[in-house]
């Protein structure tokens, strides 16, 4: 069994979600997803529609990670200029993709046919893969370690359908989470004697403030379930002697 | 009239926003609010709970924007850790607060006193300010151009409140909205027509699919209103001579 951790970076691609006029969710998605793949989501970058900006991202966090993932920016628009960004960052030309090419047109057949406009959604840097795109016509591109994806959320979730098991990756993360009536402020001295106690494993507190009460839910996060189980068990335990009772999955 | 450009970058902090755990607001809560101020959001970067990351992240983006925020990594426990990551990327060592230790004082006097873990959230990097936090006790911090909020969005709010006014900035960005019923790629070579021939302003296009119809709205933005006013007038007229009625404030 390899202990190498598998690690994906992010970079979300738009104007729109920079201005504050679309609230991002392929973050979360993405996350989520990859940690079912046994890849851990390392670093996010957020840029405008800008190719300088683009290249600089994708090629930083390109080198330090095991895949790279994009959203954004691949419709048939102006303002899209994702693929001839990530072109840039790799020195290669942008081509049509045949198969691409045939995906649009069946398509758009009954759609008013392939405009220019619309073939464009067909171009990718050479050397291109397609990833398949079952909610709308056009598709996502892997080149290389590097995943171009849809930025409306809902396509990227069949596109991400579409990857699932095909990414190399290490053990998933596995999490459990103990929920708690108490200020996190009463217990951080021992939450961190737990975490120092268990070595490949971190703890997370993220307070509330509901009904009228503060608690907090801890998250027991590694790699290994007994590792976690064991935590967890001694998690609740010093909880139980400083007179708190856990709530198991939180609250 | 300057016509300068004010950016700002913003680093969330937080091992729960790359797991996927938790859904980030806090990208576009500042987008917006910093739109008011007359300040663009140029960048932002998601890194998770360790002090490296957040280094190179503070580091690199207080270096090419005006203003920096971070979100997250400032309450009592041992995942917080970002004021001393910001003392590090300043080279500034952390210090009790004195004002801050006294809210803290009076927050927990009923509360079962200030503790070791809550005098935490008294610690700044020297030479800091505070930032009123109205929601709970601890206070956020100012040091120079970088602005430390929480992580948990209502209490970001009300830092972001607390500063309202304060920051110099440029023009507000304005933007309208024009929806139609129309697939954006009937329409691409119009839009990026108009685009070119209104210089200074911007059009995002931001397709749908809704009631079993393809739409898209159309959003124009610039620091001018009258410019954004043209620009409208000319996209709603070249849309209509191509037969496409448009629907002011978007669909």
């Amino acid at each position: 069994m390899a202990d190498r951790i598998w690690t994906a970076a992010l970079v979300v691609i738009g104007d729109e979600i920079l201005s504050g006029r679309t609230q991002d969710r392929n973050v979360a998605q993405i996350a989520t997803w990859l940690n079912v793949q046994g890849i851990r989501l390392a670093e996010v970058r957020v840029v405008g529609d800008r190719t300088e900006a683009i290249v600089e991202a994708v090629n930083a966090l390109r080198a330090r990670n095991d895949y790279l993932f994009t959203t954004g920016g691949i419709g048939p628009t102006h303002d899209d200029i994702t693929v001839d960004a990530i072109a840039e960052a790799l020195g290669v030309p942008v081509e049509y993709h045949p198969q691409a090419l045939a995906i649009l047109e069946r398509h758009y057949a009954t759609r008013g046919g392939l405009t220019e406009a619309r073939k464009r959604m067909a171009r990718v840097p050479q050397g291109a893969d397609l990833i398949e795109n079952r909610m709308s016509g056009a598709p996502g591109i892997r080149i290389g370690s590097i995943f171009v994806m849809a930025g409306v959320p809902h396509i990227t979730a069949g596109m991400l359908d579409a990857l699932t098991g095909t990414l190399e990756g290490g053990a998933p993360l596995v999490s459990r989470t103990i929920g708690c009536w108490v200020a996190e402020s009463e217990v951080a001295d021992l939450l961190s004697a737990v975490e120092r106690a268990h070595d490949g494993v971190a703890i997370g507190s993220y307070p509330f403030f509901r009904e009228g009460k503060v608690g907090a839910n801890f998250v027991v996060r590694a790699t290994d379930a007994a590792l976690v189980d064991a935590c967890v068990a001694a998690l609740v335990a010093a909880l139980a002697e400083a007179g708190y009772a856990a709530i198991d999955g939180g609250i």
